[in-house]
């Protein structure tokens, strides 16, 4: 049974089988529209408001939009199933309009990529005015608003051969790159590429409408040479051919990337015209083939900071061969390119009350913004938000504890991913457990697990010895897959202590380089992947990040790559990311004796709440 | 014996054998000069001023220099011998000071090539101001005047492996291509080259100075492709991979140019940095590897006009590979870049007062310059002036026919290259045997060769039956190489005459476009290398080139190639051949009715001056 579902305001309906969720359905529209979580019914960011047509919310949803602050009438497009013929309306189209709930002060920004298709009919030459090809092309493009449009040498000798009078030229800012006989039809595509240190995700989008096509992710290809950034550039120390290696392998990976995209929405790869890359600076360094040694050593200092553009060609990348590559700029040292995509992304430069935007990883980036400034640091948290250095770490796959509360019997209460029995615990869990051991009374304000004695009577077996000191049972061997009981050891805490004790005393010196208090803070946007997934009352319980309520805490997920398709799709925005690396003041933390006081002092966990 | 010679203004004295002529010594002291016949005595303009030194001067330079007018004191650089400690005096150095004596309203261009050396040292990156290696390097170049300049991504993959913090750096308008580590006292070089149909000359100059290094000429490698543009051409209708081919040959031809000029002044390929091309549409096109196929057939546009700039990879160049390869722009159809070029190196554009320009070839491209407007045309001449079609024509090498006058004897007075027993006749000595003819009184105004019984007694053997009409004899059997008498048939006589008159028709089509007489032209410049061989008397009489007085007709030699020298030297000058392609108006002369009626008028000779 089919049923036709109509998408406001663009007004799209297709039909679709009982049962489809709402997003699917936007999916298939082919609407801008994204799900930060990928439609897990984890982020609660896929808003839609319903006009008719949908089953009633589940219990799930029911709890997420109450998470959410949700107004009446919206629903969570990845959670709401079409029953019958129904109506939905999405968030005003916005190139994409993801993740910006929340942020005051927005602006609309205009589709306008760089890359445009014209269809002109070239004038003939004659006898009295025997003008060239180009000449005539040029005159045909003028008419079109197209002044002064350069020709490249390439294009130039097929525009020689060809036999019809009529073509479809493609155009870039002044120069015309493309000529497209036949069938053009098919969309000028652009890709947006957020290359992380772990992850890289590829969107494919269609330049003219800003229409999502499709989205990849795949592991970074440079696993091999180290998780982490300072293993790849030692790699590079020991044997500097290691560079064009990585370098290589990365390129091979993106182009992994764009084949996965386009079959995924059936275009071919010569359909893309521009990519616009953002990543931290290592990446960006490795993704150009350029040494990222001088980061490894202080004073810590890249070798590029501006925003590059390149020929598709000269770096191997296997989009159509006239497209471009580029990368957004770098702000300085550590806070890179993907800082910048997320300071876009997030939509931060059009709020104008004083905002703070964390990406938080192995580095936590940290950007204020007053009025007039702003300023960034980056903060070297360490990989324990990674599950690294934890003795039951583990990434955020199945079977990891990714959330831990204070549930009704004033006990833990553990959540895994999938629901499968407890094999270790990612990121999210770690700064949950550690903030319900402080509100249950199991460990200090300075970190110390408390002896049993200290503890509440039906929480002692909780505590346990564990070498020299103690550990937390989060959960006994007889509920976990291996039969071992999983535990958080004061070594575990200690190295929670060192990275949050980093990114909050990062987040303090940017507050005093600019005058702020916590006080006047009137937002905090936690950006990235890891941002989208910790709860934020424990990542503000155990003083993360600065005490402000809930609702002033946003998570806007991949704001990076979101900031890449900005970039993408929008000369204007490209244009001030240009002019954001140049005014971002960049706050160097190494070796500034008042950050080592801070840290000291930002290790300690706040009091928490009473209850 | 060594003997000194100074050479003024530059004030460079070297030490050269006894006898050495200057030019020699100009050459070894490497000042800018340049010899237009070179060094073969024969155009005139090696001018320099005798200040001390000089073996007095021989029979046959007095000879050159009174026809060049020359004043007192002057000598010609090929031929005057050192033969004491000498002085001498050359032009005023004006980056190439060739062959512009006699031209009016001359300015002085400044050498400001694209591209030049700057001696760099990078400050350091400080802790409390981590900059990228890229951003403290602009910072050096900001304090040298470079404001803004960008870089290369392979330039920037080697910055970041460099150890020095002093460096050169090649600095291309506003862009970084080549950072020079060690030596950097190898001077940063350019070409010049001049793409003819049948030959091709290449000139290394140095860019910071505009002294020439060295220089070379060979045959286009595409003459196994037929001799004329036209059988290229259809070469490549016939078989369209052939225009891949013929691409090729010339690229090949321009990297072993490149090999000689190279060889020649000891300088590695890799410090070439610039190239600018000039050549007729044709050569252009297949320079740039586009097809010139429309330019055979109506209308006869070309698919190009406009100046190209690509990187020297792109067309396979063998110089460095961050060099730049340049063309300078088409005005139109056939009239093309060499016309931009010789344009430019004639000095024309600075002449306040009416002056024609002519590039006599198998094409004559013409061009008229009142105080405001430039015109141009291209006649077809057809190739009689090359030799072909012509009986006993050949190319203008030993043994060639290459000057006849009317001798103390009223009769011809022959001389050929070289003093050898004559084989045949080129185009200079065409045009003198046709005016001596008619001075002779051997042939009418039609160009009719008058019967036996109507020419003077003494010279009735120089008629003979020929076919079916007559026949002029120039030389007899005995004085011949073969040991045949070389005649002058009434068909090579009519070949002539089409392109004389075809050539003289678009003067005068260009002087009622512009609405000049002959008596307000100031001046007549014959360009390129025929221009330099023919006598301006035998043209004029002959009535190719219009009646001034001889010391209002300059030859200038290879004009062409000098513009190119002078827009690889000058931004200023590559700017203004840019505009001139604009402001040059384009006279079609295909189809046009008065320029027919023109055209059979001019196949007539002028009345000759009576004795």
């Amino acid at each position: 049974m089919k049923l036709n579902v109509t998408i406001l305001p663009a007004n799209i309906t297709i039909a679709v089988p009982y049962g489809t969720n709402v997003l699917e359905a936007i999916r298939k529209a082919k609407v801008p529209f994204a799900a930060v979580c990928g439609g897990k019914g984890r982020c609660g960011k896929c808003l839609v408001e319903e006009v008719s047509g949908l089953a009633p919310a589940t219990k799930r949803e029911k709890k997420i939009l109450k998470e959410q602050s949700a107004k009446d009438g919206m629903r969570l497009a990845c959670q709401a199933r079409i029953v019958k013929n129904a109506t939905v309306t999405v968030p005003a189209a916005r190139g994409m309009a993801e993740s910006k709930a929340g942020l005051k002060g927005e602006e609309i920004w205009n589709i306008a990529p760089r890359f445009s298709l014209e269809k002109l009919e070239i004038p003939k030459a004659s006898a009295s005015e025997p003008a060239s090809l180009t000449c005539r092309l040029k005159k045909a493009l003028a008419e079109k608003g197209k002044e002064d449009v350069e020709i490249s040498l390439n294009l130039l000798r097929r525009i020689a051969t060809m036999s019809s009078d009529r073509i479809a030229v493609l155009i870039e800012g002044n120069r015309l790159v493309d000529v497209l006989e036949g069938d053009c039809e098919k969309p000028i595509c652009g890709l947006a590429l957020d290359i992380g240190t772990t992850t890289m995700a590829g969107y494919l989008v269609e330049l003219s409408s800003g229409r999502q096509l499709s989205v990849a992710a795949m592991e970074n290809p440079q696993a091999s040479f180290g998780a982490d950034i300072l293993s790849r550039i030692s790699s590079i120390r020991r044997k500097p051919e290691n560079l064009q290696v990585l370098h290589q392998l990365l390129i091979n990976g993106v182009n992994e990337l764009i084949e996965r995209v386009t079959d995924a929405a059936g275009v071919s790869r010569e359909f893309i015209y521009d990519l616009v890359a953002v990543g931290n600076t290592c990446m960006i360094h490795f993704f150009l083939g350029i040494s990222p040694q001088s980061l490894a050593v202080a004073p810590y200092h890249a070798v590029l900071e501006e925003a590059i553009e390149v020929r598709a060609p000269d770096l191997k990348i296997a989009i159509n061969k006239n497209g471009l590559v580029r990368t957004l700029p770098i702000i300085r040292s550590f806070v890179g390119a993907d800082t910048v995509g997320a300071i876009l992304g997030s939509g931060m430069p059009n709020s104008r009350n004083p905002t703070l935007l964390i990406d938080i990883g192995t580095n936590g980036e940290i950007v204020l913004k007053t009025k007039d400034e702003m300023a960034a640091c980056s903060a070297a948290a360490g990989p324990a938000f990674e599950g690294a250095r934890i003795l039951y770490g583990m990434r955020a796959t199945a079977g990891a504890i990714d959330h831990v509360r204070v549930g009704d019997g004033s006990d833990f209460e553990i959540h895994t991913i999938n629901g499968l029995p407890p094999k270790g615990i990612c990121g999210s869990g770690l700064i949950d457990a550690i903030y319900a051991s402080r509100l249950l009374g199991l460990m200090d304000g300075s970190g110390r697990i408390l002896p049993k004695e200290s503890v509440p009577g039906p929480l002692r077996h909780r505590v346990v010895p564990w070498g020299k000191g103690r550990a937390i049972v989060l959960t006994q061997e007889s509920e976990t897959e291996a039969g071992q009981p999983i535990i958080l050891t004061q070594q575990d805490i200690r190295q929670v202590q060192l990275a949050k004790g980093a990114i909050r005393a990062g987040i303090e010196i940017l507050m005093r380089e600019l005058g702020l208090t916590i006080n006047s803070l009137d937002r905090i946007i936690l950006a990235g992947a890891f941002g989208s997934y910790i709860s934020r009352e424990s990542a503000r319980g155990i003083g993360l990040i600065p005490p402000l309520p809930l609702d002033r805490i946003v998570s806007v997920g991949n704001a990076a790559g979101e900031g890449a398709k900005m970039a993408l799709l929008s000369k204007d925005v490209y244009a001030e990311s240009l002019m954001l690396a140049r005014k971002v003041k960049y706050i160097p933390l190494s070796g500034r004796e008042d950050f080592l006081r801070l840290y000291l002092k930002e290790m300690h966990f706040p009091e928490p709440p009473a209850f």
